[in-house]
């Protein structure tokens, strides 16, 4: 269960509206690593962790964290929106340059949809959407999901920093890219912890290590014609899980068959000079269990 | 440019028939973590890389070793379909529930759409988008978003390993392990390599670290009420970056005013009591250039 | 900002797992009437919303709750997954057509994806998306939407209750369907309250209305041939917003000119004879303003 | 089945085309709140009405009604787009900074794809989804919808009304915002009649009122420290639906147990520490009916 | 304008109710080349159609044609549906394989968001969209698409006719075969006519083949390491538009230069080494015209 | 399996950079027609076909050179970038309006998201999704839809051929052109060369030609007003196919019952008045197979 104030996390006052800028910042709220990604990737990264303690509780605390920073966003929107000429008429703004340039980089749902407030869609007006999130319940895999989203967000924050001289956005965007350096620090930080106490390996998942292919995990095939990936260190040292030697194959051969579907069905239509036959029935799990028996034991 | 040869990479040849499976494993072809999305991921920063080198080069030896990655369970997928009852009327298979869970558990558009074939799609039967990819230009940050990939896609391989029985899907499972191993290794090798090399920090992008609020940059904030957060290492020591000192506040204050929007322009029909006041103009940026100038030396 | 407890707002214990039903719940997590649709819609409606007071705090005390709601859901979702026969291959599964039924019903994303947990998708795999969301600053049109989002999740809710004979299901299912009574209630008494208040009228919005075709704004236009449509009272009576007078229009006839495009840019090979001539300049606003000036004042 | 005639519902003749409009008003087109949306909401609702008579009827004459404003709005982007600048060059409108401010504000695929046509798309270019539509089978919660749907619409119309000064267009929109109007009246009015009929109630669906949690249908629940929401008649008056006493809970508190996943699916590899122990059996069915008496009688 | 009657184009009644094949019928309605496609494919076309005369009333009457289809296969899926065991709970439903597999096979938001009806989705419930249409003014280009879908939906159909036994069901469908047999053949006419009217070509559009590099639009690029494309007849004929000579290039070369990004901005925070120097500005045009001169005539 | 080189197909060389072109260029890249959906449609065509042989081999030689086409589109967008203002406050922008004019006709994402990359999207930022493919195994399905893919691919192309001085990127594009020129021969002719060697025949499927209802496989309906619809070839001649008889029908009138829904499941709560009566039960394929004489052997 969840409780809110009304006070921002940080303050969000920029010196004068912008509109401009107010449609790039719907990056960060509802882009693929915007605030509504990491909120969402957290509390379900939280609700799906199946250890209590340590782990859970700080996955809990940077998500309820992260609700806030949506918040802060959405009300840097509203307030950069302010007096925006989204009202003008064309002609209007045709007559004066700057007003026009003004409206054409503005985006017009907020106006038209949010009447001047943030939409959760990123700056090219494309929804947020629920696949952009990862919580697979392997916490080295989602930790991994973490820091990368903490990079990438810090990324397209710095590149928007430059992108406004306002003190008031910068200065909202300083406490964002300190928050986004913790961050990357403290999933590093557990990533380092769940391999200390033994939960998780170098290799995500920690299994089926003994059963796949190992001469295959070993090699980087050469497929493309540049010269220089045989010369980084990865052509050639002890691998970072520490057991593999890794190498390089540079001329790689297909290892397998023509790339061949079978014969297809006749009720499907494909077009087909039966060259191949016909196609054998599928495995539907028969031969066993109460079915296969009952098959055999009631008369056609 | 590209080339193509029709052999697979490995083989791709299930014992027998299985269309349920058929199914699940479009998720590795079509998926938020299935192959296009590494294809189409490393080919765009492949393209998008600004040094030529050894970066490069393995970045795009990579990309093109997994368009054959799609091929190989593109022939999978319909090969595990062949025979399969999907032109069966539903009468029929009401009579016999074997067939009618392997019909109930099929995807229709395998049949209908694509004859029996796989199709660009998620195991939900969600397409392929390109929102999926990540190629910023910064390699720190795109290499962890690839070892998210790869760990990500080796623990949903490393699941549909252990939904079938059939030693010819297992073996090309196993390839594809091993594979996702060494990718995981490599991309870990290669963000060790970008640190040496004096090209990236730990903390990406390595900017804008001296700007930032640095007194925000330390503490984990406690918004959840779990008891065990502040017993994790990430409470009380040296950050991965060397740098920052880690801490724990257990009782953040919300830093900034209340959330609150603007006065709204009239024209949008916000509902309003006037208590605000009336907006101010956008700021337009007109105060100084040309436009600033020519609207100081042109009567209204 | 936020703050989280790890209690959840009532009791989410299923007696027993059930993993095809936890398939079907997933329509209320993430379906466009689900609680993250709501979560949402009434977190930007706050942010968004023009006037402190008791609107406001109305809305984010019940978008609060809602995020409570995603979390006790998604803890359902994970309980009835519970030893679900994930991982069981299809031909074991054959030889059980109850397991091969329960696994054809399940979503096998929950299983891939999430690792046995809930995903932010609906019951047919659709990920949420950010366009499910009304917050358009109008309230009387928000709380309009809001009546409809606690009306069609109940009603989905309700058809959901029916699908289970569950009863720690029923008991959790009790209380969301309690809850959507009151919030129903809640906006239809904010909506009411809003009127009294002189904020906002019956049509939405309150404006406009005297620049409108009034002649246009009573009647229903019968162009369908059902026989019925004129005997409901809508086809003669006061309207609702106590202003027109409802009619009914039996034989209505087009007001406007033919459906015709202009004559194309023949620069983008629109198939064309040529008989409409060619297109005019479009307006681009020059003939007012400091551009229309300037370009009298400078020669060609 | 349906005919068409060439004339339009009402004239859509811009004075001078306007291609930066014509990229604002797809929002009326393929909006979540546009006319392909009321066009298929109203045409499904007529469609899945399991009543003949007076409700369908009406339904059906309306959504006639409605497609013929998708084809107005078609008809009048595209007079809109005529003769935009769509196939200057950058250099050209590079010199003229009108020209260039207007290529920045138009929507580039209504050239480039549709060659100088409407998208069925909204006013930042993403294209109309079947998702927005509701058409439930329940008419008090589909008409609900659909005075929400008038009510946004009627509301963008105003917007974009605003943002024209073209006498053309502000004529045809004057007939929109009438329809609307019109619309929002029918829908009132029939949601009377429906409980007038004594088919609805004012809770949606009217069911399981008596097998709820009714302790929970009353209270308002104060989870954001906003101090107003407590003074607004919701929380102290006999609800809209004539039944329950509203009221407001000052300090709610969790009823529920913790929020906590089950233990896991070994093979599903999440991060686990064995606290739990190991998932007990989902519940598949067999206790009961043919699968289980046949369990019984026949030897594993 | 439109107007409807409540008759059906074609009898739509299935013989017994088939809630599996309900699903799979979805396809036709939402899918991409279902009848939702086809409706707003050529509405969009006729309006978007810049001759008045044959062509333009060709497109509208089959356009009008098609939104009956999407009417008949909605009643259909909705009398598919009467009596699906849609709210059975799991408990009885694994007590009986017959109705566990039937619910497998279900389309779960067809009874949750629908109740009993159809959606607009496709047949694994992902949603009809705007971008599936063409529309582009080209009549040629547009009519190819026609005939693209008319064989792409009469596949699917044929498809689908073979999933029935039902002979309700069987007796529409031969209607919609024989539509799109006969609609088929009606673009084909089209397209024949289009040439011989002189209106457009072979190749779409007619133009610019003065322009293009006349010495790549002839031979088959060999690309991939099969042995047979040569043996085509395309390997060696006069083309289609009886203008080139088709052949083959049996071992083409890449005429290009590297594929190679230019220097990052710095602000953006590319990894870069420096060694391709700083980036150029872009070219803004500002050589000529209006602000061209501005900027000469007026001091920094 | 796929081998690459980095040296491009062709020069893919702008002059001088010109972000808002590239801006437009993504419609190539990412956009339903781009090249994106040309390599992934000719490799799912290719990997789904069903006979070896020369229609196979041409397939994936076209395949392959299209993955080089994104790579050209790749470079040259990102070579229009070169220099963009992306990182230009809005308020230095807003002194001079040809800067202003360029930001605003920008795409945000290329400068936030790629870091002056290509992005997988289309001119209006939307993703390129798995569902703009086609792949059906029915080659004269599906060679029509490509060529409606080179048709309407080589139109996009022309008309942002228009839209650049350029002559670097004029260049490529003339090879772009050149080479949908020779594709578009190419499909053509391969449909010509299935008919001849009889693999399919005009109609496709070339299927269930007898069992449709031929008399509904001959008339154009007339359902539109305008007036010339009957005077086209296709209202009297020969069909394209050689077999049908095309004639019009010019009062069409519907051959169904009415549009109506059945009684709807009480538990689903539509709004009913109980006039159609109780649903009666759907079929579930019990009445014979295995399970119906098991049904008939136990007791209940």
């Amino acid at each position: 269960m969840f409780r809110h104030t009304d006070y921002l996390q940080f303050d969000a006052k920029p010196e004068k509206p912008d509109p401009v800028y107010a449609h790039k910042l719907q990056e960060l709220i509802g882009g693929a690593f915007g605030e509504m990604t990491v909120t969402m990737q957290y509390l379900f990264q939280g609700w799906n962790c199946r250890m209590e303690g340590k782990y859970k509780d700080l996955i809990m605390d940077i998500a309820t964290e992260e609700i806030g920073h949506v918040e802060m966003l959405a009300t840097m929107v509203a307030r950069l929106l302010e007096g925006a000429p989204a009202t003008e008429s064309s002609k209007a703004a045709g007559g004066d340059p700057v007003v026009a340039a003004v409206m054409g980089g503005m985006d017009p749902q907020q106006a038209i949809v949010a009447g001047g407030g943030a939409l959760p869609a990123d700056s090219n007006g494309y929804p947020w959407n629920g696949r952009y999130i990862v919580a697979s319940g392997n916490l080295l895999a989602d930790f991994r999901a973490n820091v990368t989203a903490e990079s990438q967000g810090r990324l397209q924050t710095a590149r928007l920093y430059n992108m406004t001289d306002d003190p008031g956005v910068k200065a909202m965007l300083k406490f964002n890219l300190a928050r986004d350096t913790h961050h990357q620090n403290l999933w590093l930080a557990a990533i380092e912890e769940l391999q200390a106490d033994g939960l998780e390996s170098v290799v995500a998942p920690d299994a089926l290590l003994d059963e796949e292919h190992a001469e295959h995990a070993t090699d980087l095939w050469h497929l493309s014609d540049g010269e220089f990936s045989s010369t980084g260190g990865w052509a050639n040292r002890l691998a970072p899980d520490g057991v593999h030697q890794m190498g390089f194959n540079a001329d790689p051969q297909p290892l397998g068959d023509k790339a061949s579907p079978p014969p297809p069905d006749p009720k499907l239509y494909a077009t087909y000079d039966g060259a191949k036959g016909t196609p054998q029935n599928a495995q539907l799990g028969t031969e066993k269990g109460v079915m296969g028996k009952l098959k055999d034991a009631i008369p056609d």
